[in-house]
């Protein structure tokens, strides 16, 4: 249903600005067919397989901050996926478990769940799926297994209320896919309209002339071959250094699921939705600064040459793809405290294996 | 004496800008007391050994203009370091004999001839040795050996006529370092003195506030321990990953010169005049931006990470060092012709063996 209207609307809204055509924008003329490839933020990003209801929101939010469901009580969503930070840790590779680090940068969760599939290599279809990896890696939240996180829920009094609440019909209400669609519903929600989606439905002045003009620039210069959409990206995979080689690749992507030759060093194509505040950039965080960012794109996926005057035309338009934090709705709750059982569950999955 | 009156005037400007310290700038105050470790550009970096004429420098221009210097008369010196684009060619490495590359990224020569040494491992002292260097190079301009050279300069009645005047005492003016000193001699006035410099002498507003703002942070991150003096580097070899290890270093660096295993990935400090207009970065040319370089260096040379925003401060700030190029000064001359046995010198070059 959302969906579908959320499709009419874009439609509607592509049909009405190439009706229009050229508008008088600002000191400028900017051609408004060319914003046929893009589409304004949803609201939410819905899914058939787990329907967004406010009680799943309530607990997700929970789950996302909490950091009991890693091995060592440290480490929760929330600590790379930082909420109040555009969903990113701002580092290369984020630590987890005993301090371990990850290899692929931590993307945002921000205009995530829209996404093709979830992770650099898209190895988990949407984000109910996603919830579950890092709980279980090794060197993320390091629990040993999906048993040991439903136990340490159903010790915490305050979650058997919530997840009964979030899932009244089911006897089994605390499941590890539970804690996934709680986790899931809570992130559909986590959208960030900018300028940029006032500036797609018809408000001329939403964004400044130099932003128009970068926006100019990153269409011509091609970067929409793959940054359209909602989201700027995140609908298909590509090749690093599509046309030329990307130096000392070490990570083979998509390959390393699907085993096919063709997909060898793809991955996903990265959201640019707040890309300002997201660095370091690339699968491996090897990029510190925006400008190279789009220097090398260019050059590499591309095969084009960008002058400093381009990048910096680029770099001024992305940044009007900052958006807006919903603060009310990511603030950390009060999280349940610990029921008579708590300690003793997590004692022995501390004195376990690890998992996975 | 130049240079002794030059350094008087440094040191009498250094005095003058602490007596009166900080002083009323735009709508900011920048405390003068900062600007003790740079120097204003001089009009010309003078050599004891190689005194300026203007005879030396007529030869020496069209000596950087011409491509007989090499092999397949298709590489001058200003076919990698162009003058009418601050001295680069803004490739990762130039491409000479046979479309061969180097492996370091062509340095500017504008300003260079104050430099502590030449080349990106100081493995020529002064601007007048490394001149002797790309003639020879076998990837670069492969002339077979420097008598070839003089032979080649020989046969060409104006360039008898102009060494003769360059060097009117000697006997044989056509000498393989004759023709280094003459371009040493011309390169000892590529300067490109910019606002920076009438700021430093004192004009306030010769910076904008932006750019006294961008000074400022340069000045605190760090920056100036090794990009200061009147070149913002050129004066010292400093470790390349001092603070942390600079990823995929294949080039040992002044190693390479000294095989001292302490000068291992020692590169000589490059200079930051022009440098927005230097791209790409690093000895290997490995960085596109300006951006990416300050906030690599900042992470690899002083262990610190600075915000998107000091780094767009600094950058800022080191556009303000972008100068003026000395366009009559740099004009191609009309360069003599072939003289009777021209052609003949040159096939035999062509039908030798390359040389070092």
């Amino acid at each position: 249903m959302k969906r579908k209207s959320i499709h009419r609307f874009t439609v509607r809204t592509i049909l009405m600005m190439t009706l229009v055509g050229t508008v008088r924008a600002g000191t400028g003329d900017f051609d408004r067919s060319l914003l046929a490839v893009f589409q304004p933020l949803p609201s939410e990003m819905p899914s058939a397989d787990n329907p967004i209801t406010s009680e799943k929101i309530t607990l997700g939010r929970m789950l996302y901050y909490e950091k009991r469901l890693s091995r060592d009580r440290q480490t929760s969503c929330n600590s790379c996926h930082q909420l109040s930070a555009y969903g990113v840790d701002n580092q290369q590779f984020s630590s987890g478990f005993k301090g371990q680090l990850g290899s692929r940068n931590s993307p945002t969760v921000y205009n995530a769940a829209q996404h093709i599939a979830q992770f650099w290599d898209g190895r988990a279809e949407d984000v109910e799926e996603q919830a579950k990896g890092p709980v279980l890696n090794p060197v993320e939240m390091a629990m040993p297994m999906p048993d040991k996180v439903v136990e340490t829920l159903k010790s915490i009094p305050g979650y058997v209320d919530a997840f009964a609440k979030a899932f009244p019909k089911e006897e089994q209400a605390i499941t590890y896919d539970n804690m996934a669609k709680a986790i899931g519903a809570f992130e559909r929600k986590l959208v960030t309209p900018s300028r940029f989606d006032a500036f797609l439905v018809n408000d001329d002045n939403a964004l400044t002339d130099d932003e128009k003009a970068g926006l100019k620039t990153f269409i011509e210069a091609g970067c929409i071959t793959c940054h359209s959409g909602s989201g700027l990206g995140g609908h298909m995979y590509k090749k690093v250094g599509l046309a030329k080689p990307w130096p000392h690749l070490q990570d083979d992507g998509r390959f390393s699921v699907t085993n096919n030759e063709a997909d060898k060093y793809l991955f996903k194509v990265p959201g640019l939705r707040n890309v300002e505040m997201t660095a370091p950039y690339m699968h491996d965080g090897s990029i510190l600064t925006l400008e190279e960012s789009i220097a090398r794109m260019s050059v590499h996926q591309l095969g084009r040459q960008l002058s400093a005057d381009q990048v910096e035309s680029i770099a001024t338009f992305l940044k009007s793809l900052t958006g807006e934090i919903p603060v009310d709705y990511i603030k950390e709750p009060t999280l349940p405290e610990d029921g008579p059982d708590t300690a003793r569950v997590i004692q022995a999955i501390n004195q376990s294996g690890t998992g996975t």
